[in-house]
């Protein structure tokens, strides 16, 4: 009988792993079940659907049932696993027993929902599947108001999409400002920005909380914790993500300290024969050894690979993460790799790390070029070794590329003192002789030598 | 008395030495001597001036001798040097002898004049100094048409300065295709793109010499090897560039084997207390550990500040370099870090490297987004250890991330093996989940895998 191989999932690193299972093994049988409608599909996509600049909801999706049919994986949607009995190596699934060799828990995030009396209330909604995507789209195009809870990515960017529906939009966040992971001088940044460019038909109440929805069947208003009570067409929440995770803590499966599906390096769980990959599983941030949770496409799509791999009896590890993450508001940017000067001063009692930053502010190319646009860039290294720590980028011109080179830096635990040696390129109409990213290194190093003298 | 710092050289590195030296040091006599009458500017800058994307010249000058001089930096223009005599510590300028303690040689390069009969003649130009901007653009904006024989980043950038005022431009390319210190598909690619671009005002001639420049006293049409008589009303010679030794050669510094000044790593000539940097100084590969010969402006200001910083007492070392270069012609980039194929091919009996190269088309974001654009990516790597030689890119999306991402995997000698892990920044709005680098490293991967089994 041909080896079998079951995957609970089917977002991004359930087809993944399917995929590259194929690809690795034509013998296998692969069967992936999916409590969804559909499979393969990019959910980072969903804002820019419903912000209709992707016109056809299919373009999101990467590959169709049939086509992982022609591939003879076979894609099974709307099934429910209801539990797994590793001593059988059996999954139950819409009643029915099925057996496995191996095993590849999938089963991602859900939309974490907070403490909101009525939450359940119709017209209330996240957004996490195509199925929401399409809902979504479609009462925003019949509304004149929405109400945001929370203030991340996907608040930020649905913000957006809203917008571009001519909606009137209002966010509740509980914090200072929009984007709490990166440095607060960002999440500042990020609001003034949007108070200049969409003032009029945005209204942020910060340091506020919902506490209740109102509406009799229909969700009409939310009441906030301060007193304030926001009428809106409907209402959207977005605070974050939890991952799904009952499914492998009912059968034994470790779950770790962040709450997320614990693997080793081999995306193996403690069970033999039972995997996890993506936004379901504990990552380990690779500056401080630190578990850490985060749910990312990218992510998820690696560590798919990396178990796929060692599922088909090849060898390679997923040796952690550094958060690296990005995002757009309109035409501006903001993007981060590593840990920010307030991550690492929180975890400093862990890490050893004395953290400094330095921000710069400078022209993205050559600041004669006509089209030469604003960045800030913050480095932030510790002060002990010089080791580089994190970057977090914003502005209307190239931020990504400069986070994206420290990203590469990180990787190889680069100090200060070899990153201001980078030979990046340079012509006028895409940096200055000396790079933003090069200038914060030369200002982080005066600073880290004039301490030590 | 005062330590004297005498500097020859006024565009890069020889303000950059005098700038950092008053920073670091108040007390020190500092004197800059240059030929030219401007100090301290982008000459990669004066493409776009002669564009007329840069309106106002001075907008290309980083400091004014007014500005130096307020940082008691004494700025001499159109100061000749004769002769350095190093056992008296002096140098001839315009016939007058001047003591140094410390003497930084930062001489730059000059245009390379072809062997072509009547090459004086007027309206022949080169672009090296900002006066020859000022009399080019002059030229073209009373001209119908030009010739420009070269086709390397000048002959591609001022093919799009002169098209930008409306001549007809006719180049002569020794080679097949232009750029030829990138991998030859790359040079089709942009080849192609100039034709459907602007086919009908550019006409490449490839494969053929200028031998001979017709007119009586002014330029009026050039005689190719191939018998082929162009006429147009001026000519722009942009054949490379030559380091400006003859000055530190006859003095007794020892000169590389590439024909430009040999200096250690802390750009120390061999003769005691002269110093030199910038576009005059041999550089090393960092890849193959090679003596090597560019003139770019990111590369000087690096030389600059290592040279000030060991001049004046402290310790820093400029250990070598990449080649990251980049350009764009109109919206169309090409961008390249480390050593192509082709190189690495030719130089394989000197590194034992035995390359291998992927090339990637794929889009430079999510390929839903409306704005995703195509990109070429070749990613070269070493087929026995599996470390990256360098990487090369073009399209009209993002290249210049992806190459620079490359440059800092380079200068920590990333394998394939470590660079596929990279945790890139991801939100459709700026790369695909899998990025194409990333997909490069992949296949890349799987060839040299397979080659191995």
């Amino acid at each position: 009988m041909k080896k079998q191989i079951v995957i609970i999932g089917g977002s991004a690193a359930g087809p993944k792993v399917a995929a590259k299972s194929r690809r690795m093994d034509k013998d296998t049988e692969i069967n992936l079940y999916t409590q969804s409608n559909y499979v393969s599909y990019s959910a980072c996509g969903l804002p820019y659907y419903i912000g209709q600049d992707v016109k056809n909801i299919n373009k999101l999706i990467v590959r169709t049932p049939e086509e992982f049919e022609k591939n003879n994986i076979h894609i099974h949607l709307h099934r429910h696993c209801q539990k797994i009995i590793p001593s059988e190596k059996m999954v139950i699934i819409n009643e029915e027993k099925i057996k496995y060799d191996e095993l590849v828990i999938a089963t991602g995030a859900r939309a974490k929902i907070p403490n909101i009396k009525n939450v359940n209330l119709k017209n209330v909604f996240t957004l996490r599947f195509l199925e929401d995507g399409l809902l979504i789209k479609d009462i925003a195009q019949r509304s004149k108001s929405v109400l945001i809870i929370g203030f991340g990515y996907i608040g930020l960017e649905m913000l957006e999409a809203f917008l571009k529906n001519d909606l009137k939009v209002y966010i509740v966040e509980n914090g200072n400002y929009p984007m709490s992971f990166f440095d607060e001088e960002f999440g500042e940044k990020i609001y003034q920005y949007i108070q200049e460019k969409n003032g009029k038909n945005v209204e942020i109440i910060s340091n506020d909380i919902v506490v209740e929805l109102k509406g009799s069947s229909h969700f009409k208003s939310a009441v906030t914790l301060n007193g304030r009570e926001i009428s809106a067409d409907f209402c959207l929440i977005a605070t974050g993500v939890t991952p799904n995770i009952e499914l492998a803590r009912e059968c034994g499966i470790e779950i770790g300290v962040t709450g997320a599906i614990k693997t080793n390096n081999k995306m193996q769980t403690n069970i033999k024969n039972i995997w996890a990959a993506g936004d379901c599983t504990e990552k380990k941030c690779q500056i401080t050894g630190l578990p850490i949770y985060v749910a990312l496409g990218s992510i998820a799509n690696k560590e798919g690979r990396v178990c796929a791999i060692n599922l088909n009896g090849e060898n390679e590890t997923f040796d952690g993460i550094l958060c690296s993450s990005a995002t757009k508001y309109f035409d501006y940017t903001m993007s981060l790799t590593g840990i920010t000067q307030t991550r690492a001063e929180k975890i400093k009692h862990l890490t050893g790390f004395e953290p400094i930053s330095v921000t710069v502010n400078k022209m993205d190319k050559a600041s004669y070029m006509p089209d030469a646009k604003p960045i800030t860039v913050k480095l932030t290294a510790d002060k002990k070794s010089g080791k580089i720590l994190g970057a977090q980028g914003i502005g209307l011109g190239d931020v990504d590329k400069r986070i994206n080179i420290v990203t590469s830096a990180l990787q190889k635990h680069m100090s200060i003192w070899e990153l201001l040696h980078l030979d990046l390129t340079y012509t006028p109409s895409t940096s200055g002789a000396i790079d933003p990213l090069l200038t914060a290194c030369y200002e982080l190093k005066k600073i880290i030598e004039n301490d030590k003298n």
